[in-house]
């Protein structure tokens, strides 16, 4: 039951890297919403490999079929199944791997719960599987987008240690795809592109940390006590493969101030309550306050690596490994459309939440 | 309907800091266990008001009754309710602030989203409502160790910038209980007691961080691709009150790393496939590898203080608050408990949906 | 967790029959509506033994005490705790069913699956655990009546071969609240009080069916297609105590015509798209039509009786039991205002999602 | 939200009768379950049109595809999507009905809720959905089977007022699949065979009551209080199209019985507890207690008819229709594999329910 993610705007992904395909249901989403496989092949074709020479080089279509819920280009309000093909060619690359287990990669740790796998390529851990979570994002996008105008954008903020500066409230989704590490500050991008290929080379790979911030976000989104906004969002994005670490406003920093210093007090701006500051990153007691949402998340550096490492086979014997085929170095330019779309899912969903529960009287 | 957490073993937390309680109540508790008040109770201390110097000086004796679920000292399978009465004294301190907002605090969005809110104490965002966790989480976690001898230990790590050096592998729950501050380090416990007490005397406040560390963890807790170990332990801690970040494992602090220098290596430990490090922090792939589970929350600084600040009022009117009242200046003493008892919560769920989902075969 | 209900308006009733007490938390219930508890005590006195002479002659005052969630008369958006206390006073009448499972009762069932249950009185799967359900569906009427003007009515339509005539679209709650069988055909329920008396007097007891209307329900309300109106009608009914069976519109009784007899022709009353007769109970599709929606629910027999019956110890030995205490010889009058209460919560859960879910565009 | 189903085998069903096709997700399968596609073919092509004369004659291949969760022949523990592509070839039949509401259908109200609905046949509401139920329930039985040896046998007990008499506990799959009816009453098959074909010749269409029988179920299952066995039951075969009552054990006919006449002795057959008659239906309390469950359901005769009707367009103007296409006169025939699908996921999922909850002490 774990790959159901939502309550009203409830989505089932499924499929592995490798057998007939990987896709989504969205159960819940509203009638009438004009949507095309167009528009959802765009977000797909941010978060393919293959894209750029600093992601994996394997080739993959990533073509999405509708299958259910939509007609005549809206939405039936019935379920929206979407199926992306995997090319169904078994990769060599992956023969070792039957036995080897990848360090920190899910290998050992499924075989251990499930006590099988597919092994020809990650399965379901695979990254593969994010393309049902982007698609169905695509949709809760277009939803928030149509009905209040919020705007969701991601980028690279950290790439090892080289940090950009970026404004959450100014920055732009034409700055973010202007390069293809989709780090919206030109001068940090072209050093971490540098950095992506001189560590792909070593045949290593490196992490680093992606910001997303969501504007406009309506007033009173979230549900306390246990899904607060910053709650549903963390734990979507932790959802996400490689994910280390996730803050919201101040985050880690914060707890380095005191409360005088971390406050965000409040002004009247024109009859709306706003805040001067915005340390609380939008959400207070968990709720919406109008404010930018600003979350960060780490993302570890790739664990698949052609270094040789030590590791053990499923039978326990003490073995090395020097992983084969086409890994991205560094998922992060990749990461930045799956953590726009989970915090999509997130916000859509406590968007038809609250039209539910409040608001009657 | 966000009161709600957990799948297997559910809990519905209810209750204003001021009205008649708060309590739980537990659907999906495994019968014969034997649980008594008394066991409840001790968890229950550890997170009350005004049980040292360094915490709020307001005295709730909290006192818990078990209403239902448990009949001669053991769990009946059904559920399991809890209640701890309110206090009934409705405190002048908050008369203040039934129309001035508290900056950083949930008042004004919680005004925003319900268009009513319990203005005699924090209400439902107060940290009383997690009574109910606490009470729920010393059941999980006497499960997890009758189950599968678990321990799960919280602790401060860090209080502003003086920070503790702690091994989590061999951290015990005494040293923990040593001192008011729970820091299991004698020298910076007495330093970050001292720093408590000074930022009260200024009427301000301090944030932190606290650790957490669950040690013999079964292999294979879990539930890919949403319902990552990770990931639920995120959404359980975030929804506690004044949290702003969450990091697992290596964290943030793992992404300057190179994937050679973070890969957490396999050995064979007498035929178990165990790690050579635990940069994963006890989760690969969503899924426990049994090493230990370590994880790291950050709390702001409590957003209630003495010194005046600027807000507004529930009409938008600009004006100053200097909350009166007795506040905890830290409340990181007080959320070591809460933290422990959400962490068990989400291990118990899953040691449920383990025993459900696998092994069938 | 199976005693959780609905989804938006998501309940968790606990309590046995013995111990601390009985009740409910609502959570999901909107802000803002008016409630008191006298209001829900209105309904708990209708559900209560020892009401008329017909039921259990056992006194149970069954105080119902609001604990938290509603502030000033009003709901807060946050949960609604509500708690009945039991008088706890074990009776000696349950010495013998401590050891002898009463036949067609859950006694021998709670043993098998959880090993242990509470042996004082029928423990979870006594009637007394309704009452959370009726406190709860008290609000969940007040919310329909007051938004949509909804009007839910049940009575009783037949005892044993005892049916009584009424047209659903016309009773009212005054008369079936004019006797104390809640049969709202003077004629028929006297001779449906004289047969329990009867019954009563030989120890044994008797059955049959309730009938419930809910009027001007809106058109839209279910979620095909597995949450249909009639198919959550259903679970919400069957999970009450003693019922065998459950019919909508036409029933069984419309599996003996032919399509042409049976289908709901469509006519424009004024613009209003209606039928002109209502054999499918005011759903089609799963989905509310605005005609009444009817449904029929079968009670068998009580159980506990006083005759003589052959039965098993919980260690298998064969032995006779003739139930001592005073149990209800029909279960219908008070089976009332609890079918009205899930009907209720059905209803409710559904016009809150459809609100979050349609007419975004 | 509504077309998930379960809480730890939880499937969610996409689809409607055109476009790109129907199919199922099934999330929190367990592992290593031998499955083949074939296996759940057999139990698509008993529930497909065409397959006899007594069917509507649309021939439909219904060849499903495995997409996910099952690797070498056995499942992954990962979802498992299951696809049946739909002949994209749109009917001329459905013109007149894109404008002119089927009574009794969900024309009308699917475009009341939704505002727009494809009308290119029954779209969501069409039986065709239920394709995807059947393929669940195909793993749903299979687990069962392997697991406890538990056996679900449907088949037709009346066809307007011919009713066969079965005894469920020894009925057969042979029997039942000895005719194109599905009763295993050899006379009165003939005689419901005649009675269909003679209505389908008037342009009319029949309908009747399927009875269901699962045998062996493990005592135990079953959730209380909402979640008992026949809630579940009742919710699961509700939800299906065209069902009108449910009833399980003595049903609406226990309730002229005494409560001496009703209940269900005991006696102890080697030490296993057993009752001697079986009127509770193989559940008590909500749990099953090792009888034979035996349900019936009420099937409506079918709406769509080609005798002309009286009804509306969408734009309410009165019209009549006689519908044109190719119609199953009578659906219990090709009901019968649905309900016994929706009982094996009902009963699968307590299954898993139970191995989670109990048993740990």
């Amino acid at each position: 039951m774990g790959s159901t993610f939502g309550h009203l705007f409830r989505i089932s992904t499924f499929g592995e890297s490798h057998g007939g395909g990987v896709g989504v249901v969205i159960d819940g989403c509203p009638p009438l919403i004009e949507i095309s496989a167009e528009e959802i092949q765009v977000e797909l074709d941010r978060r393919r490999p293959g894209q750029s020479k600093i992601t994996t080089p394997r080739k993959e279509a990533d073509q999405c079929e509708i299958l259910s819920g939509v007609f005549e280009g809206k939405t039936l309000g019935t379920p929206i199944a979407m199926l992306v093909r995997n090319k169904d060619q078994r990769s060599q690359d992956y023969d070792e791997m039957s036995v080897k287990y990848r360090p920190s990669h899910a290998d050992a740790t499924y075989d251990a719960k499930y006590g099988i796998r597919n092994w020809q390529g990650g399965g379901r851990s695979s990254a593969r599987e994010t393309i049902g979570r982007v698609a169905a994002g695509a949709i809760a996008k277009k939803i928030l987008k149509e009905a209040a105008n919020v705007e969701i954008i991601a980028y690279v903020k950290r790439i090892k240690d080289i940090e950009a500066m970026i404004d959450p409230s100014a920055v732009t989704m034409d700055q973010v795809e202007s390069n293809i590490v989709r780090c919206p500050d030109a001068e940090c991008s072209d050093r971490m592109i540098d950095l992506i290929e001189q560590v792909r080379n070593q045949g290593d790979s490196i992490g680093g940390v992606v910001e997303c911030v969501a504007r406009r976000v309506p007033v009173g989104l979230g549900d306390p006590v246990f899904d607060k906004v910053e709650a549903d969002l963390a734990k979507a994005v932790m959802s996400l493969p490689a994910t280390k670490g996730f803050e919201i406003g101040s985050g880690f920093a914060g707890t380095l101030l005191t409360g005088s210093e971390h406050n965000d007090e409040f002004y009247s701006d024109s009859g709306t309550i706003r805040t001067m500051t915005n340390r609380s990153g939008g959400v207070q007691g968990g709720i919406s306050n109008g404010e930018d949402i600003v979350i960060r998340i780490a993302f570890k550096p790739t664990a698949t690596i052609r270094k040789e490492q030590r590791t053990v086979t499923n039978d326990g014997e003490e073995v090395t490994l020097a992983a084969k085929g086409r890994h991205d170095p560094c998922v992060l330019p990749r990461a930045v459309p799956m953590v726009e779309a989970m915090v999509a899912l997130v916000l859509c969903d406590h968007f038809l939440r609250q039209r539910g529960q409040c608001g009657l009287s």
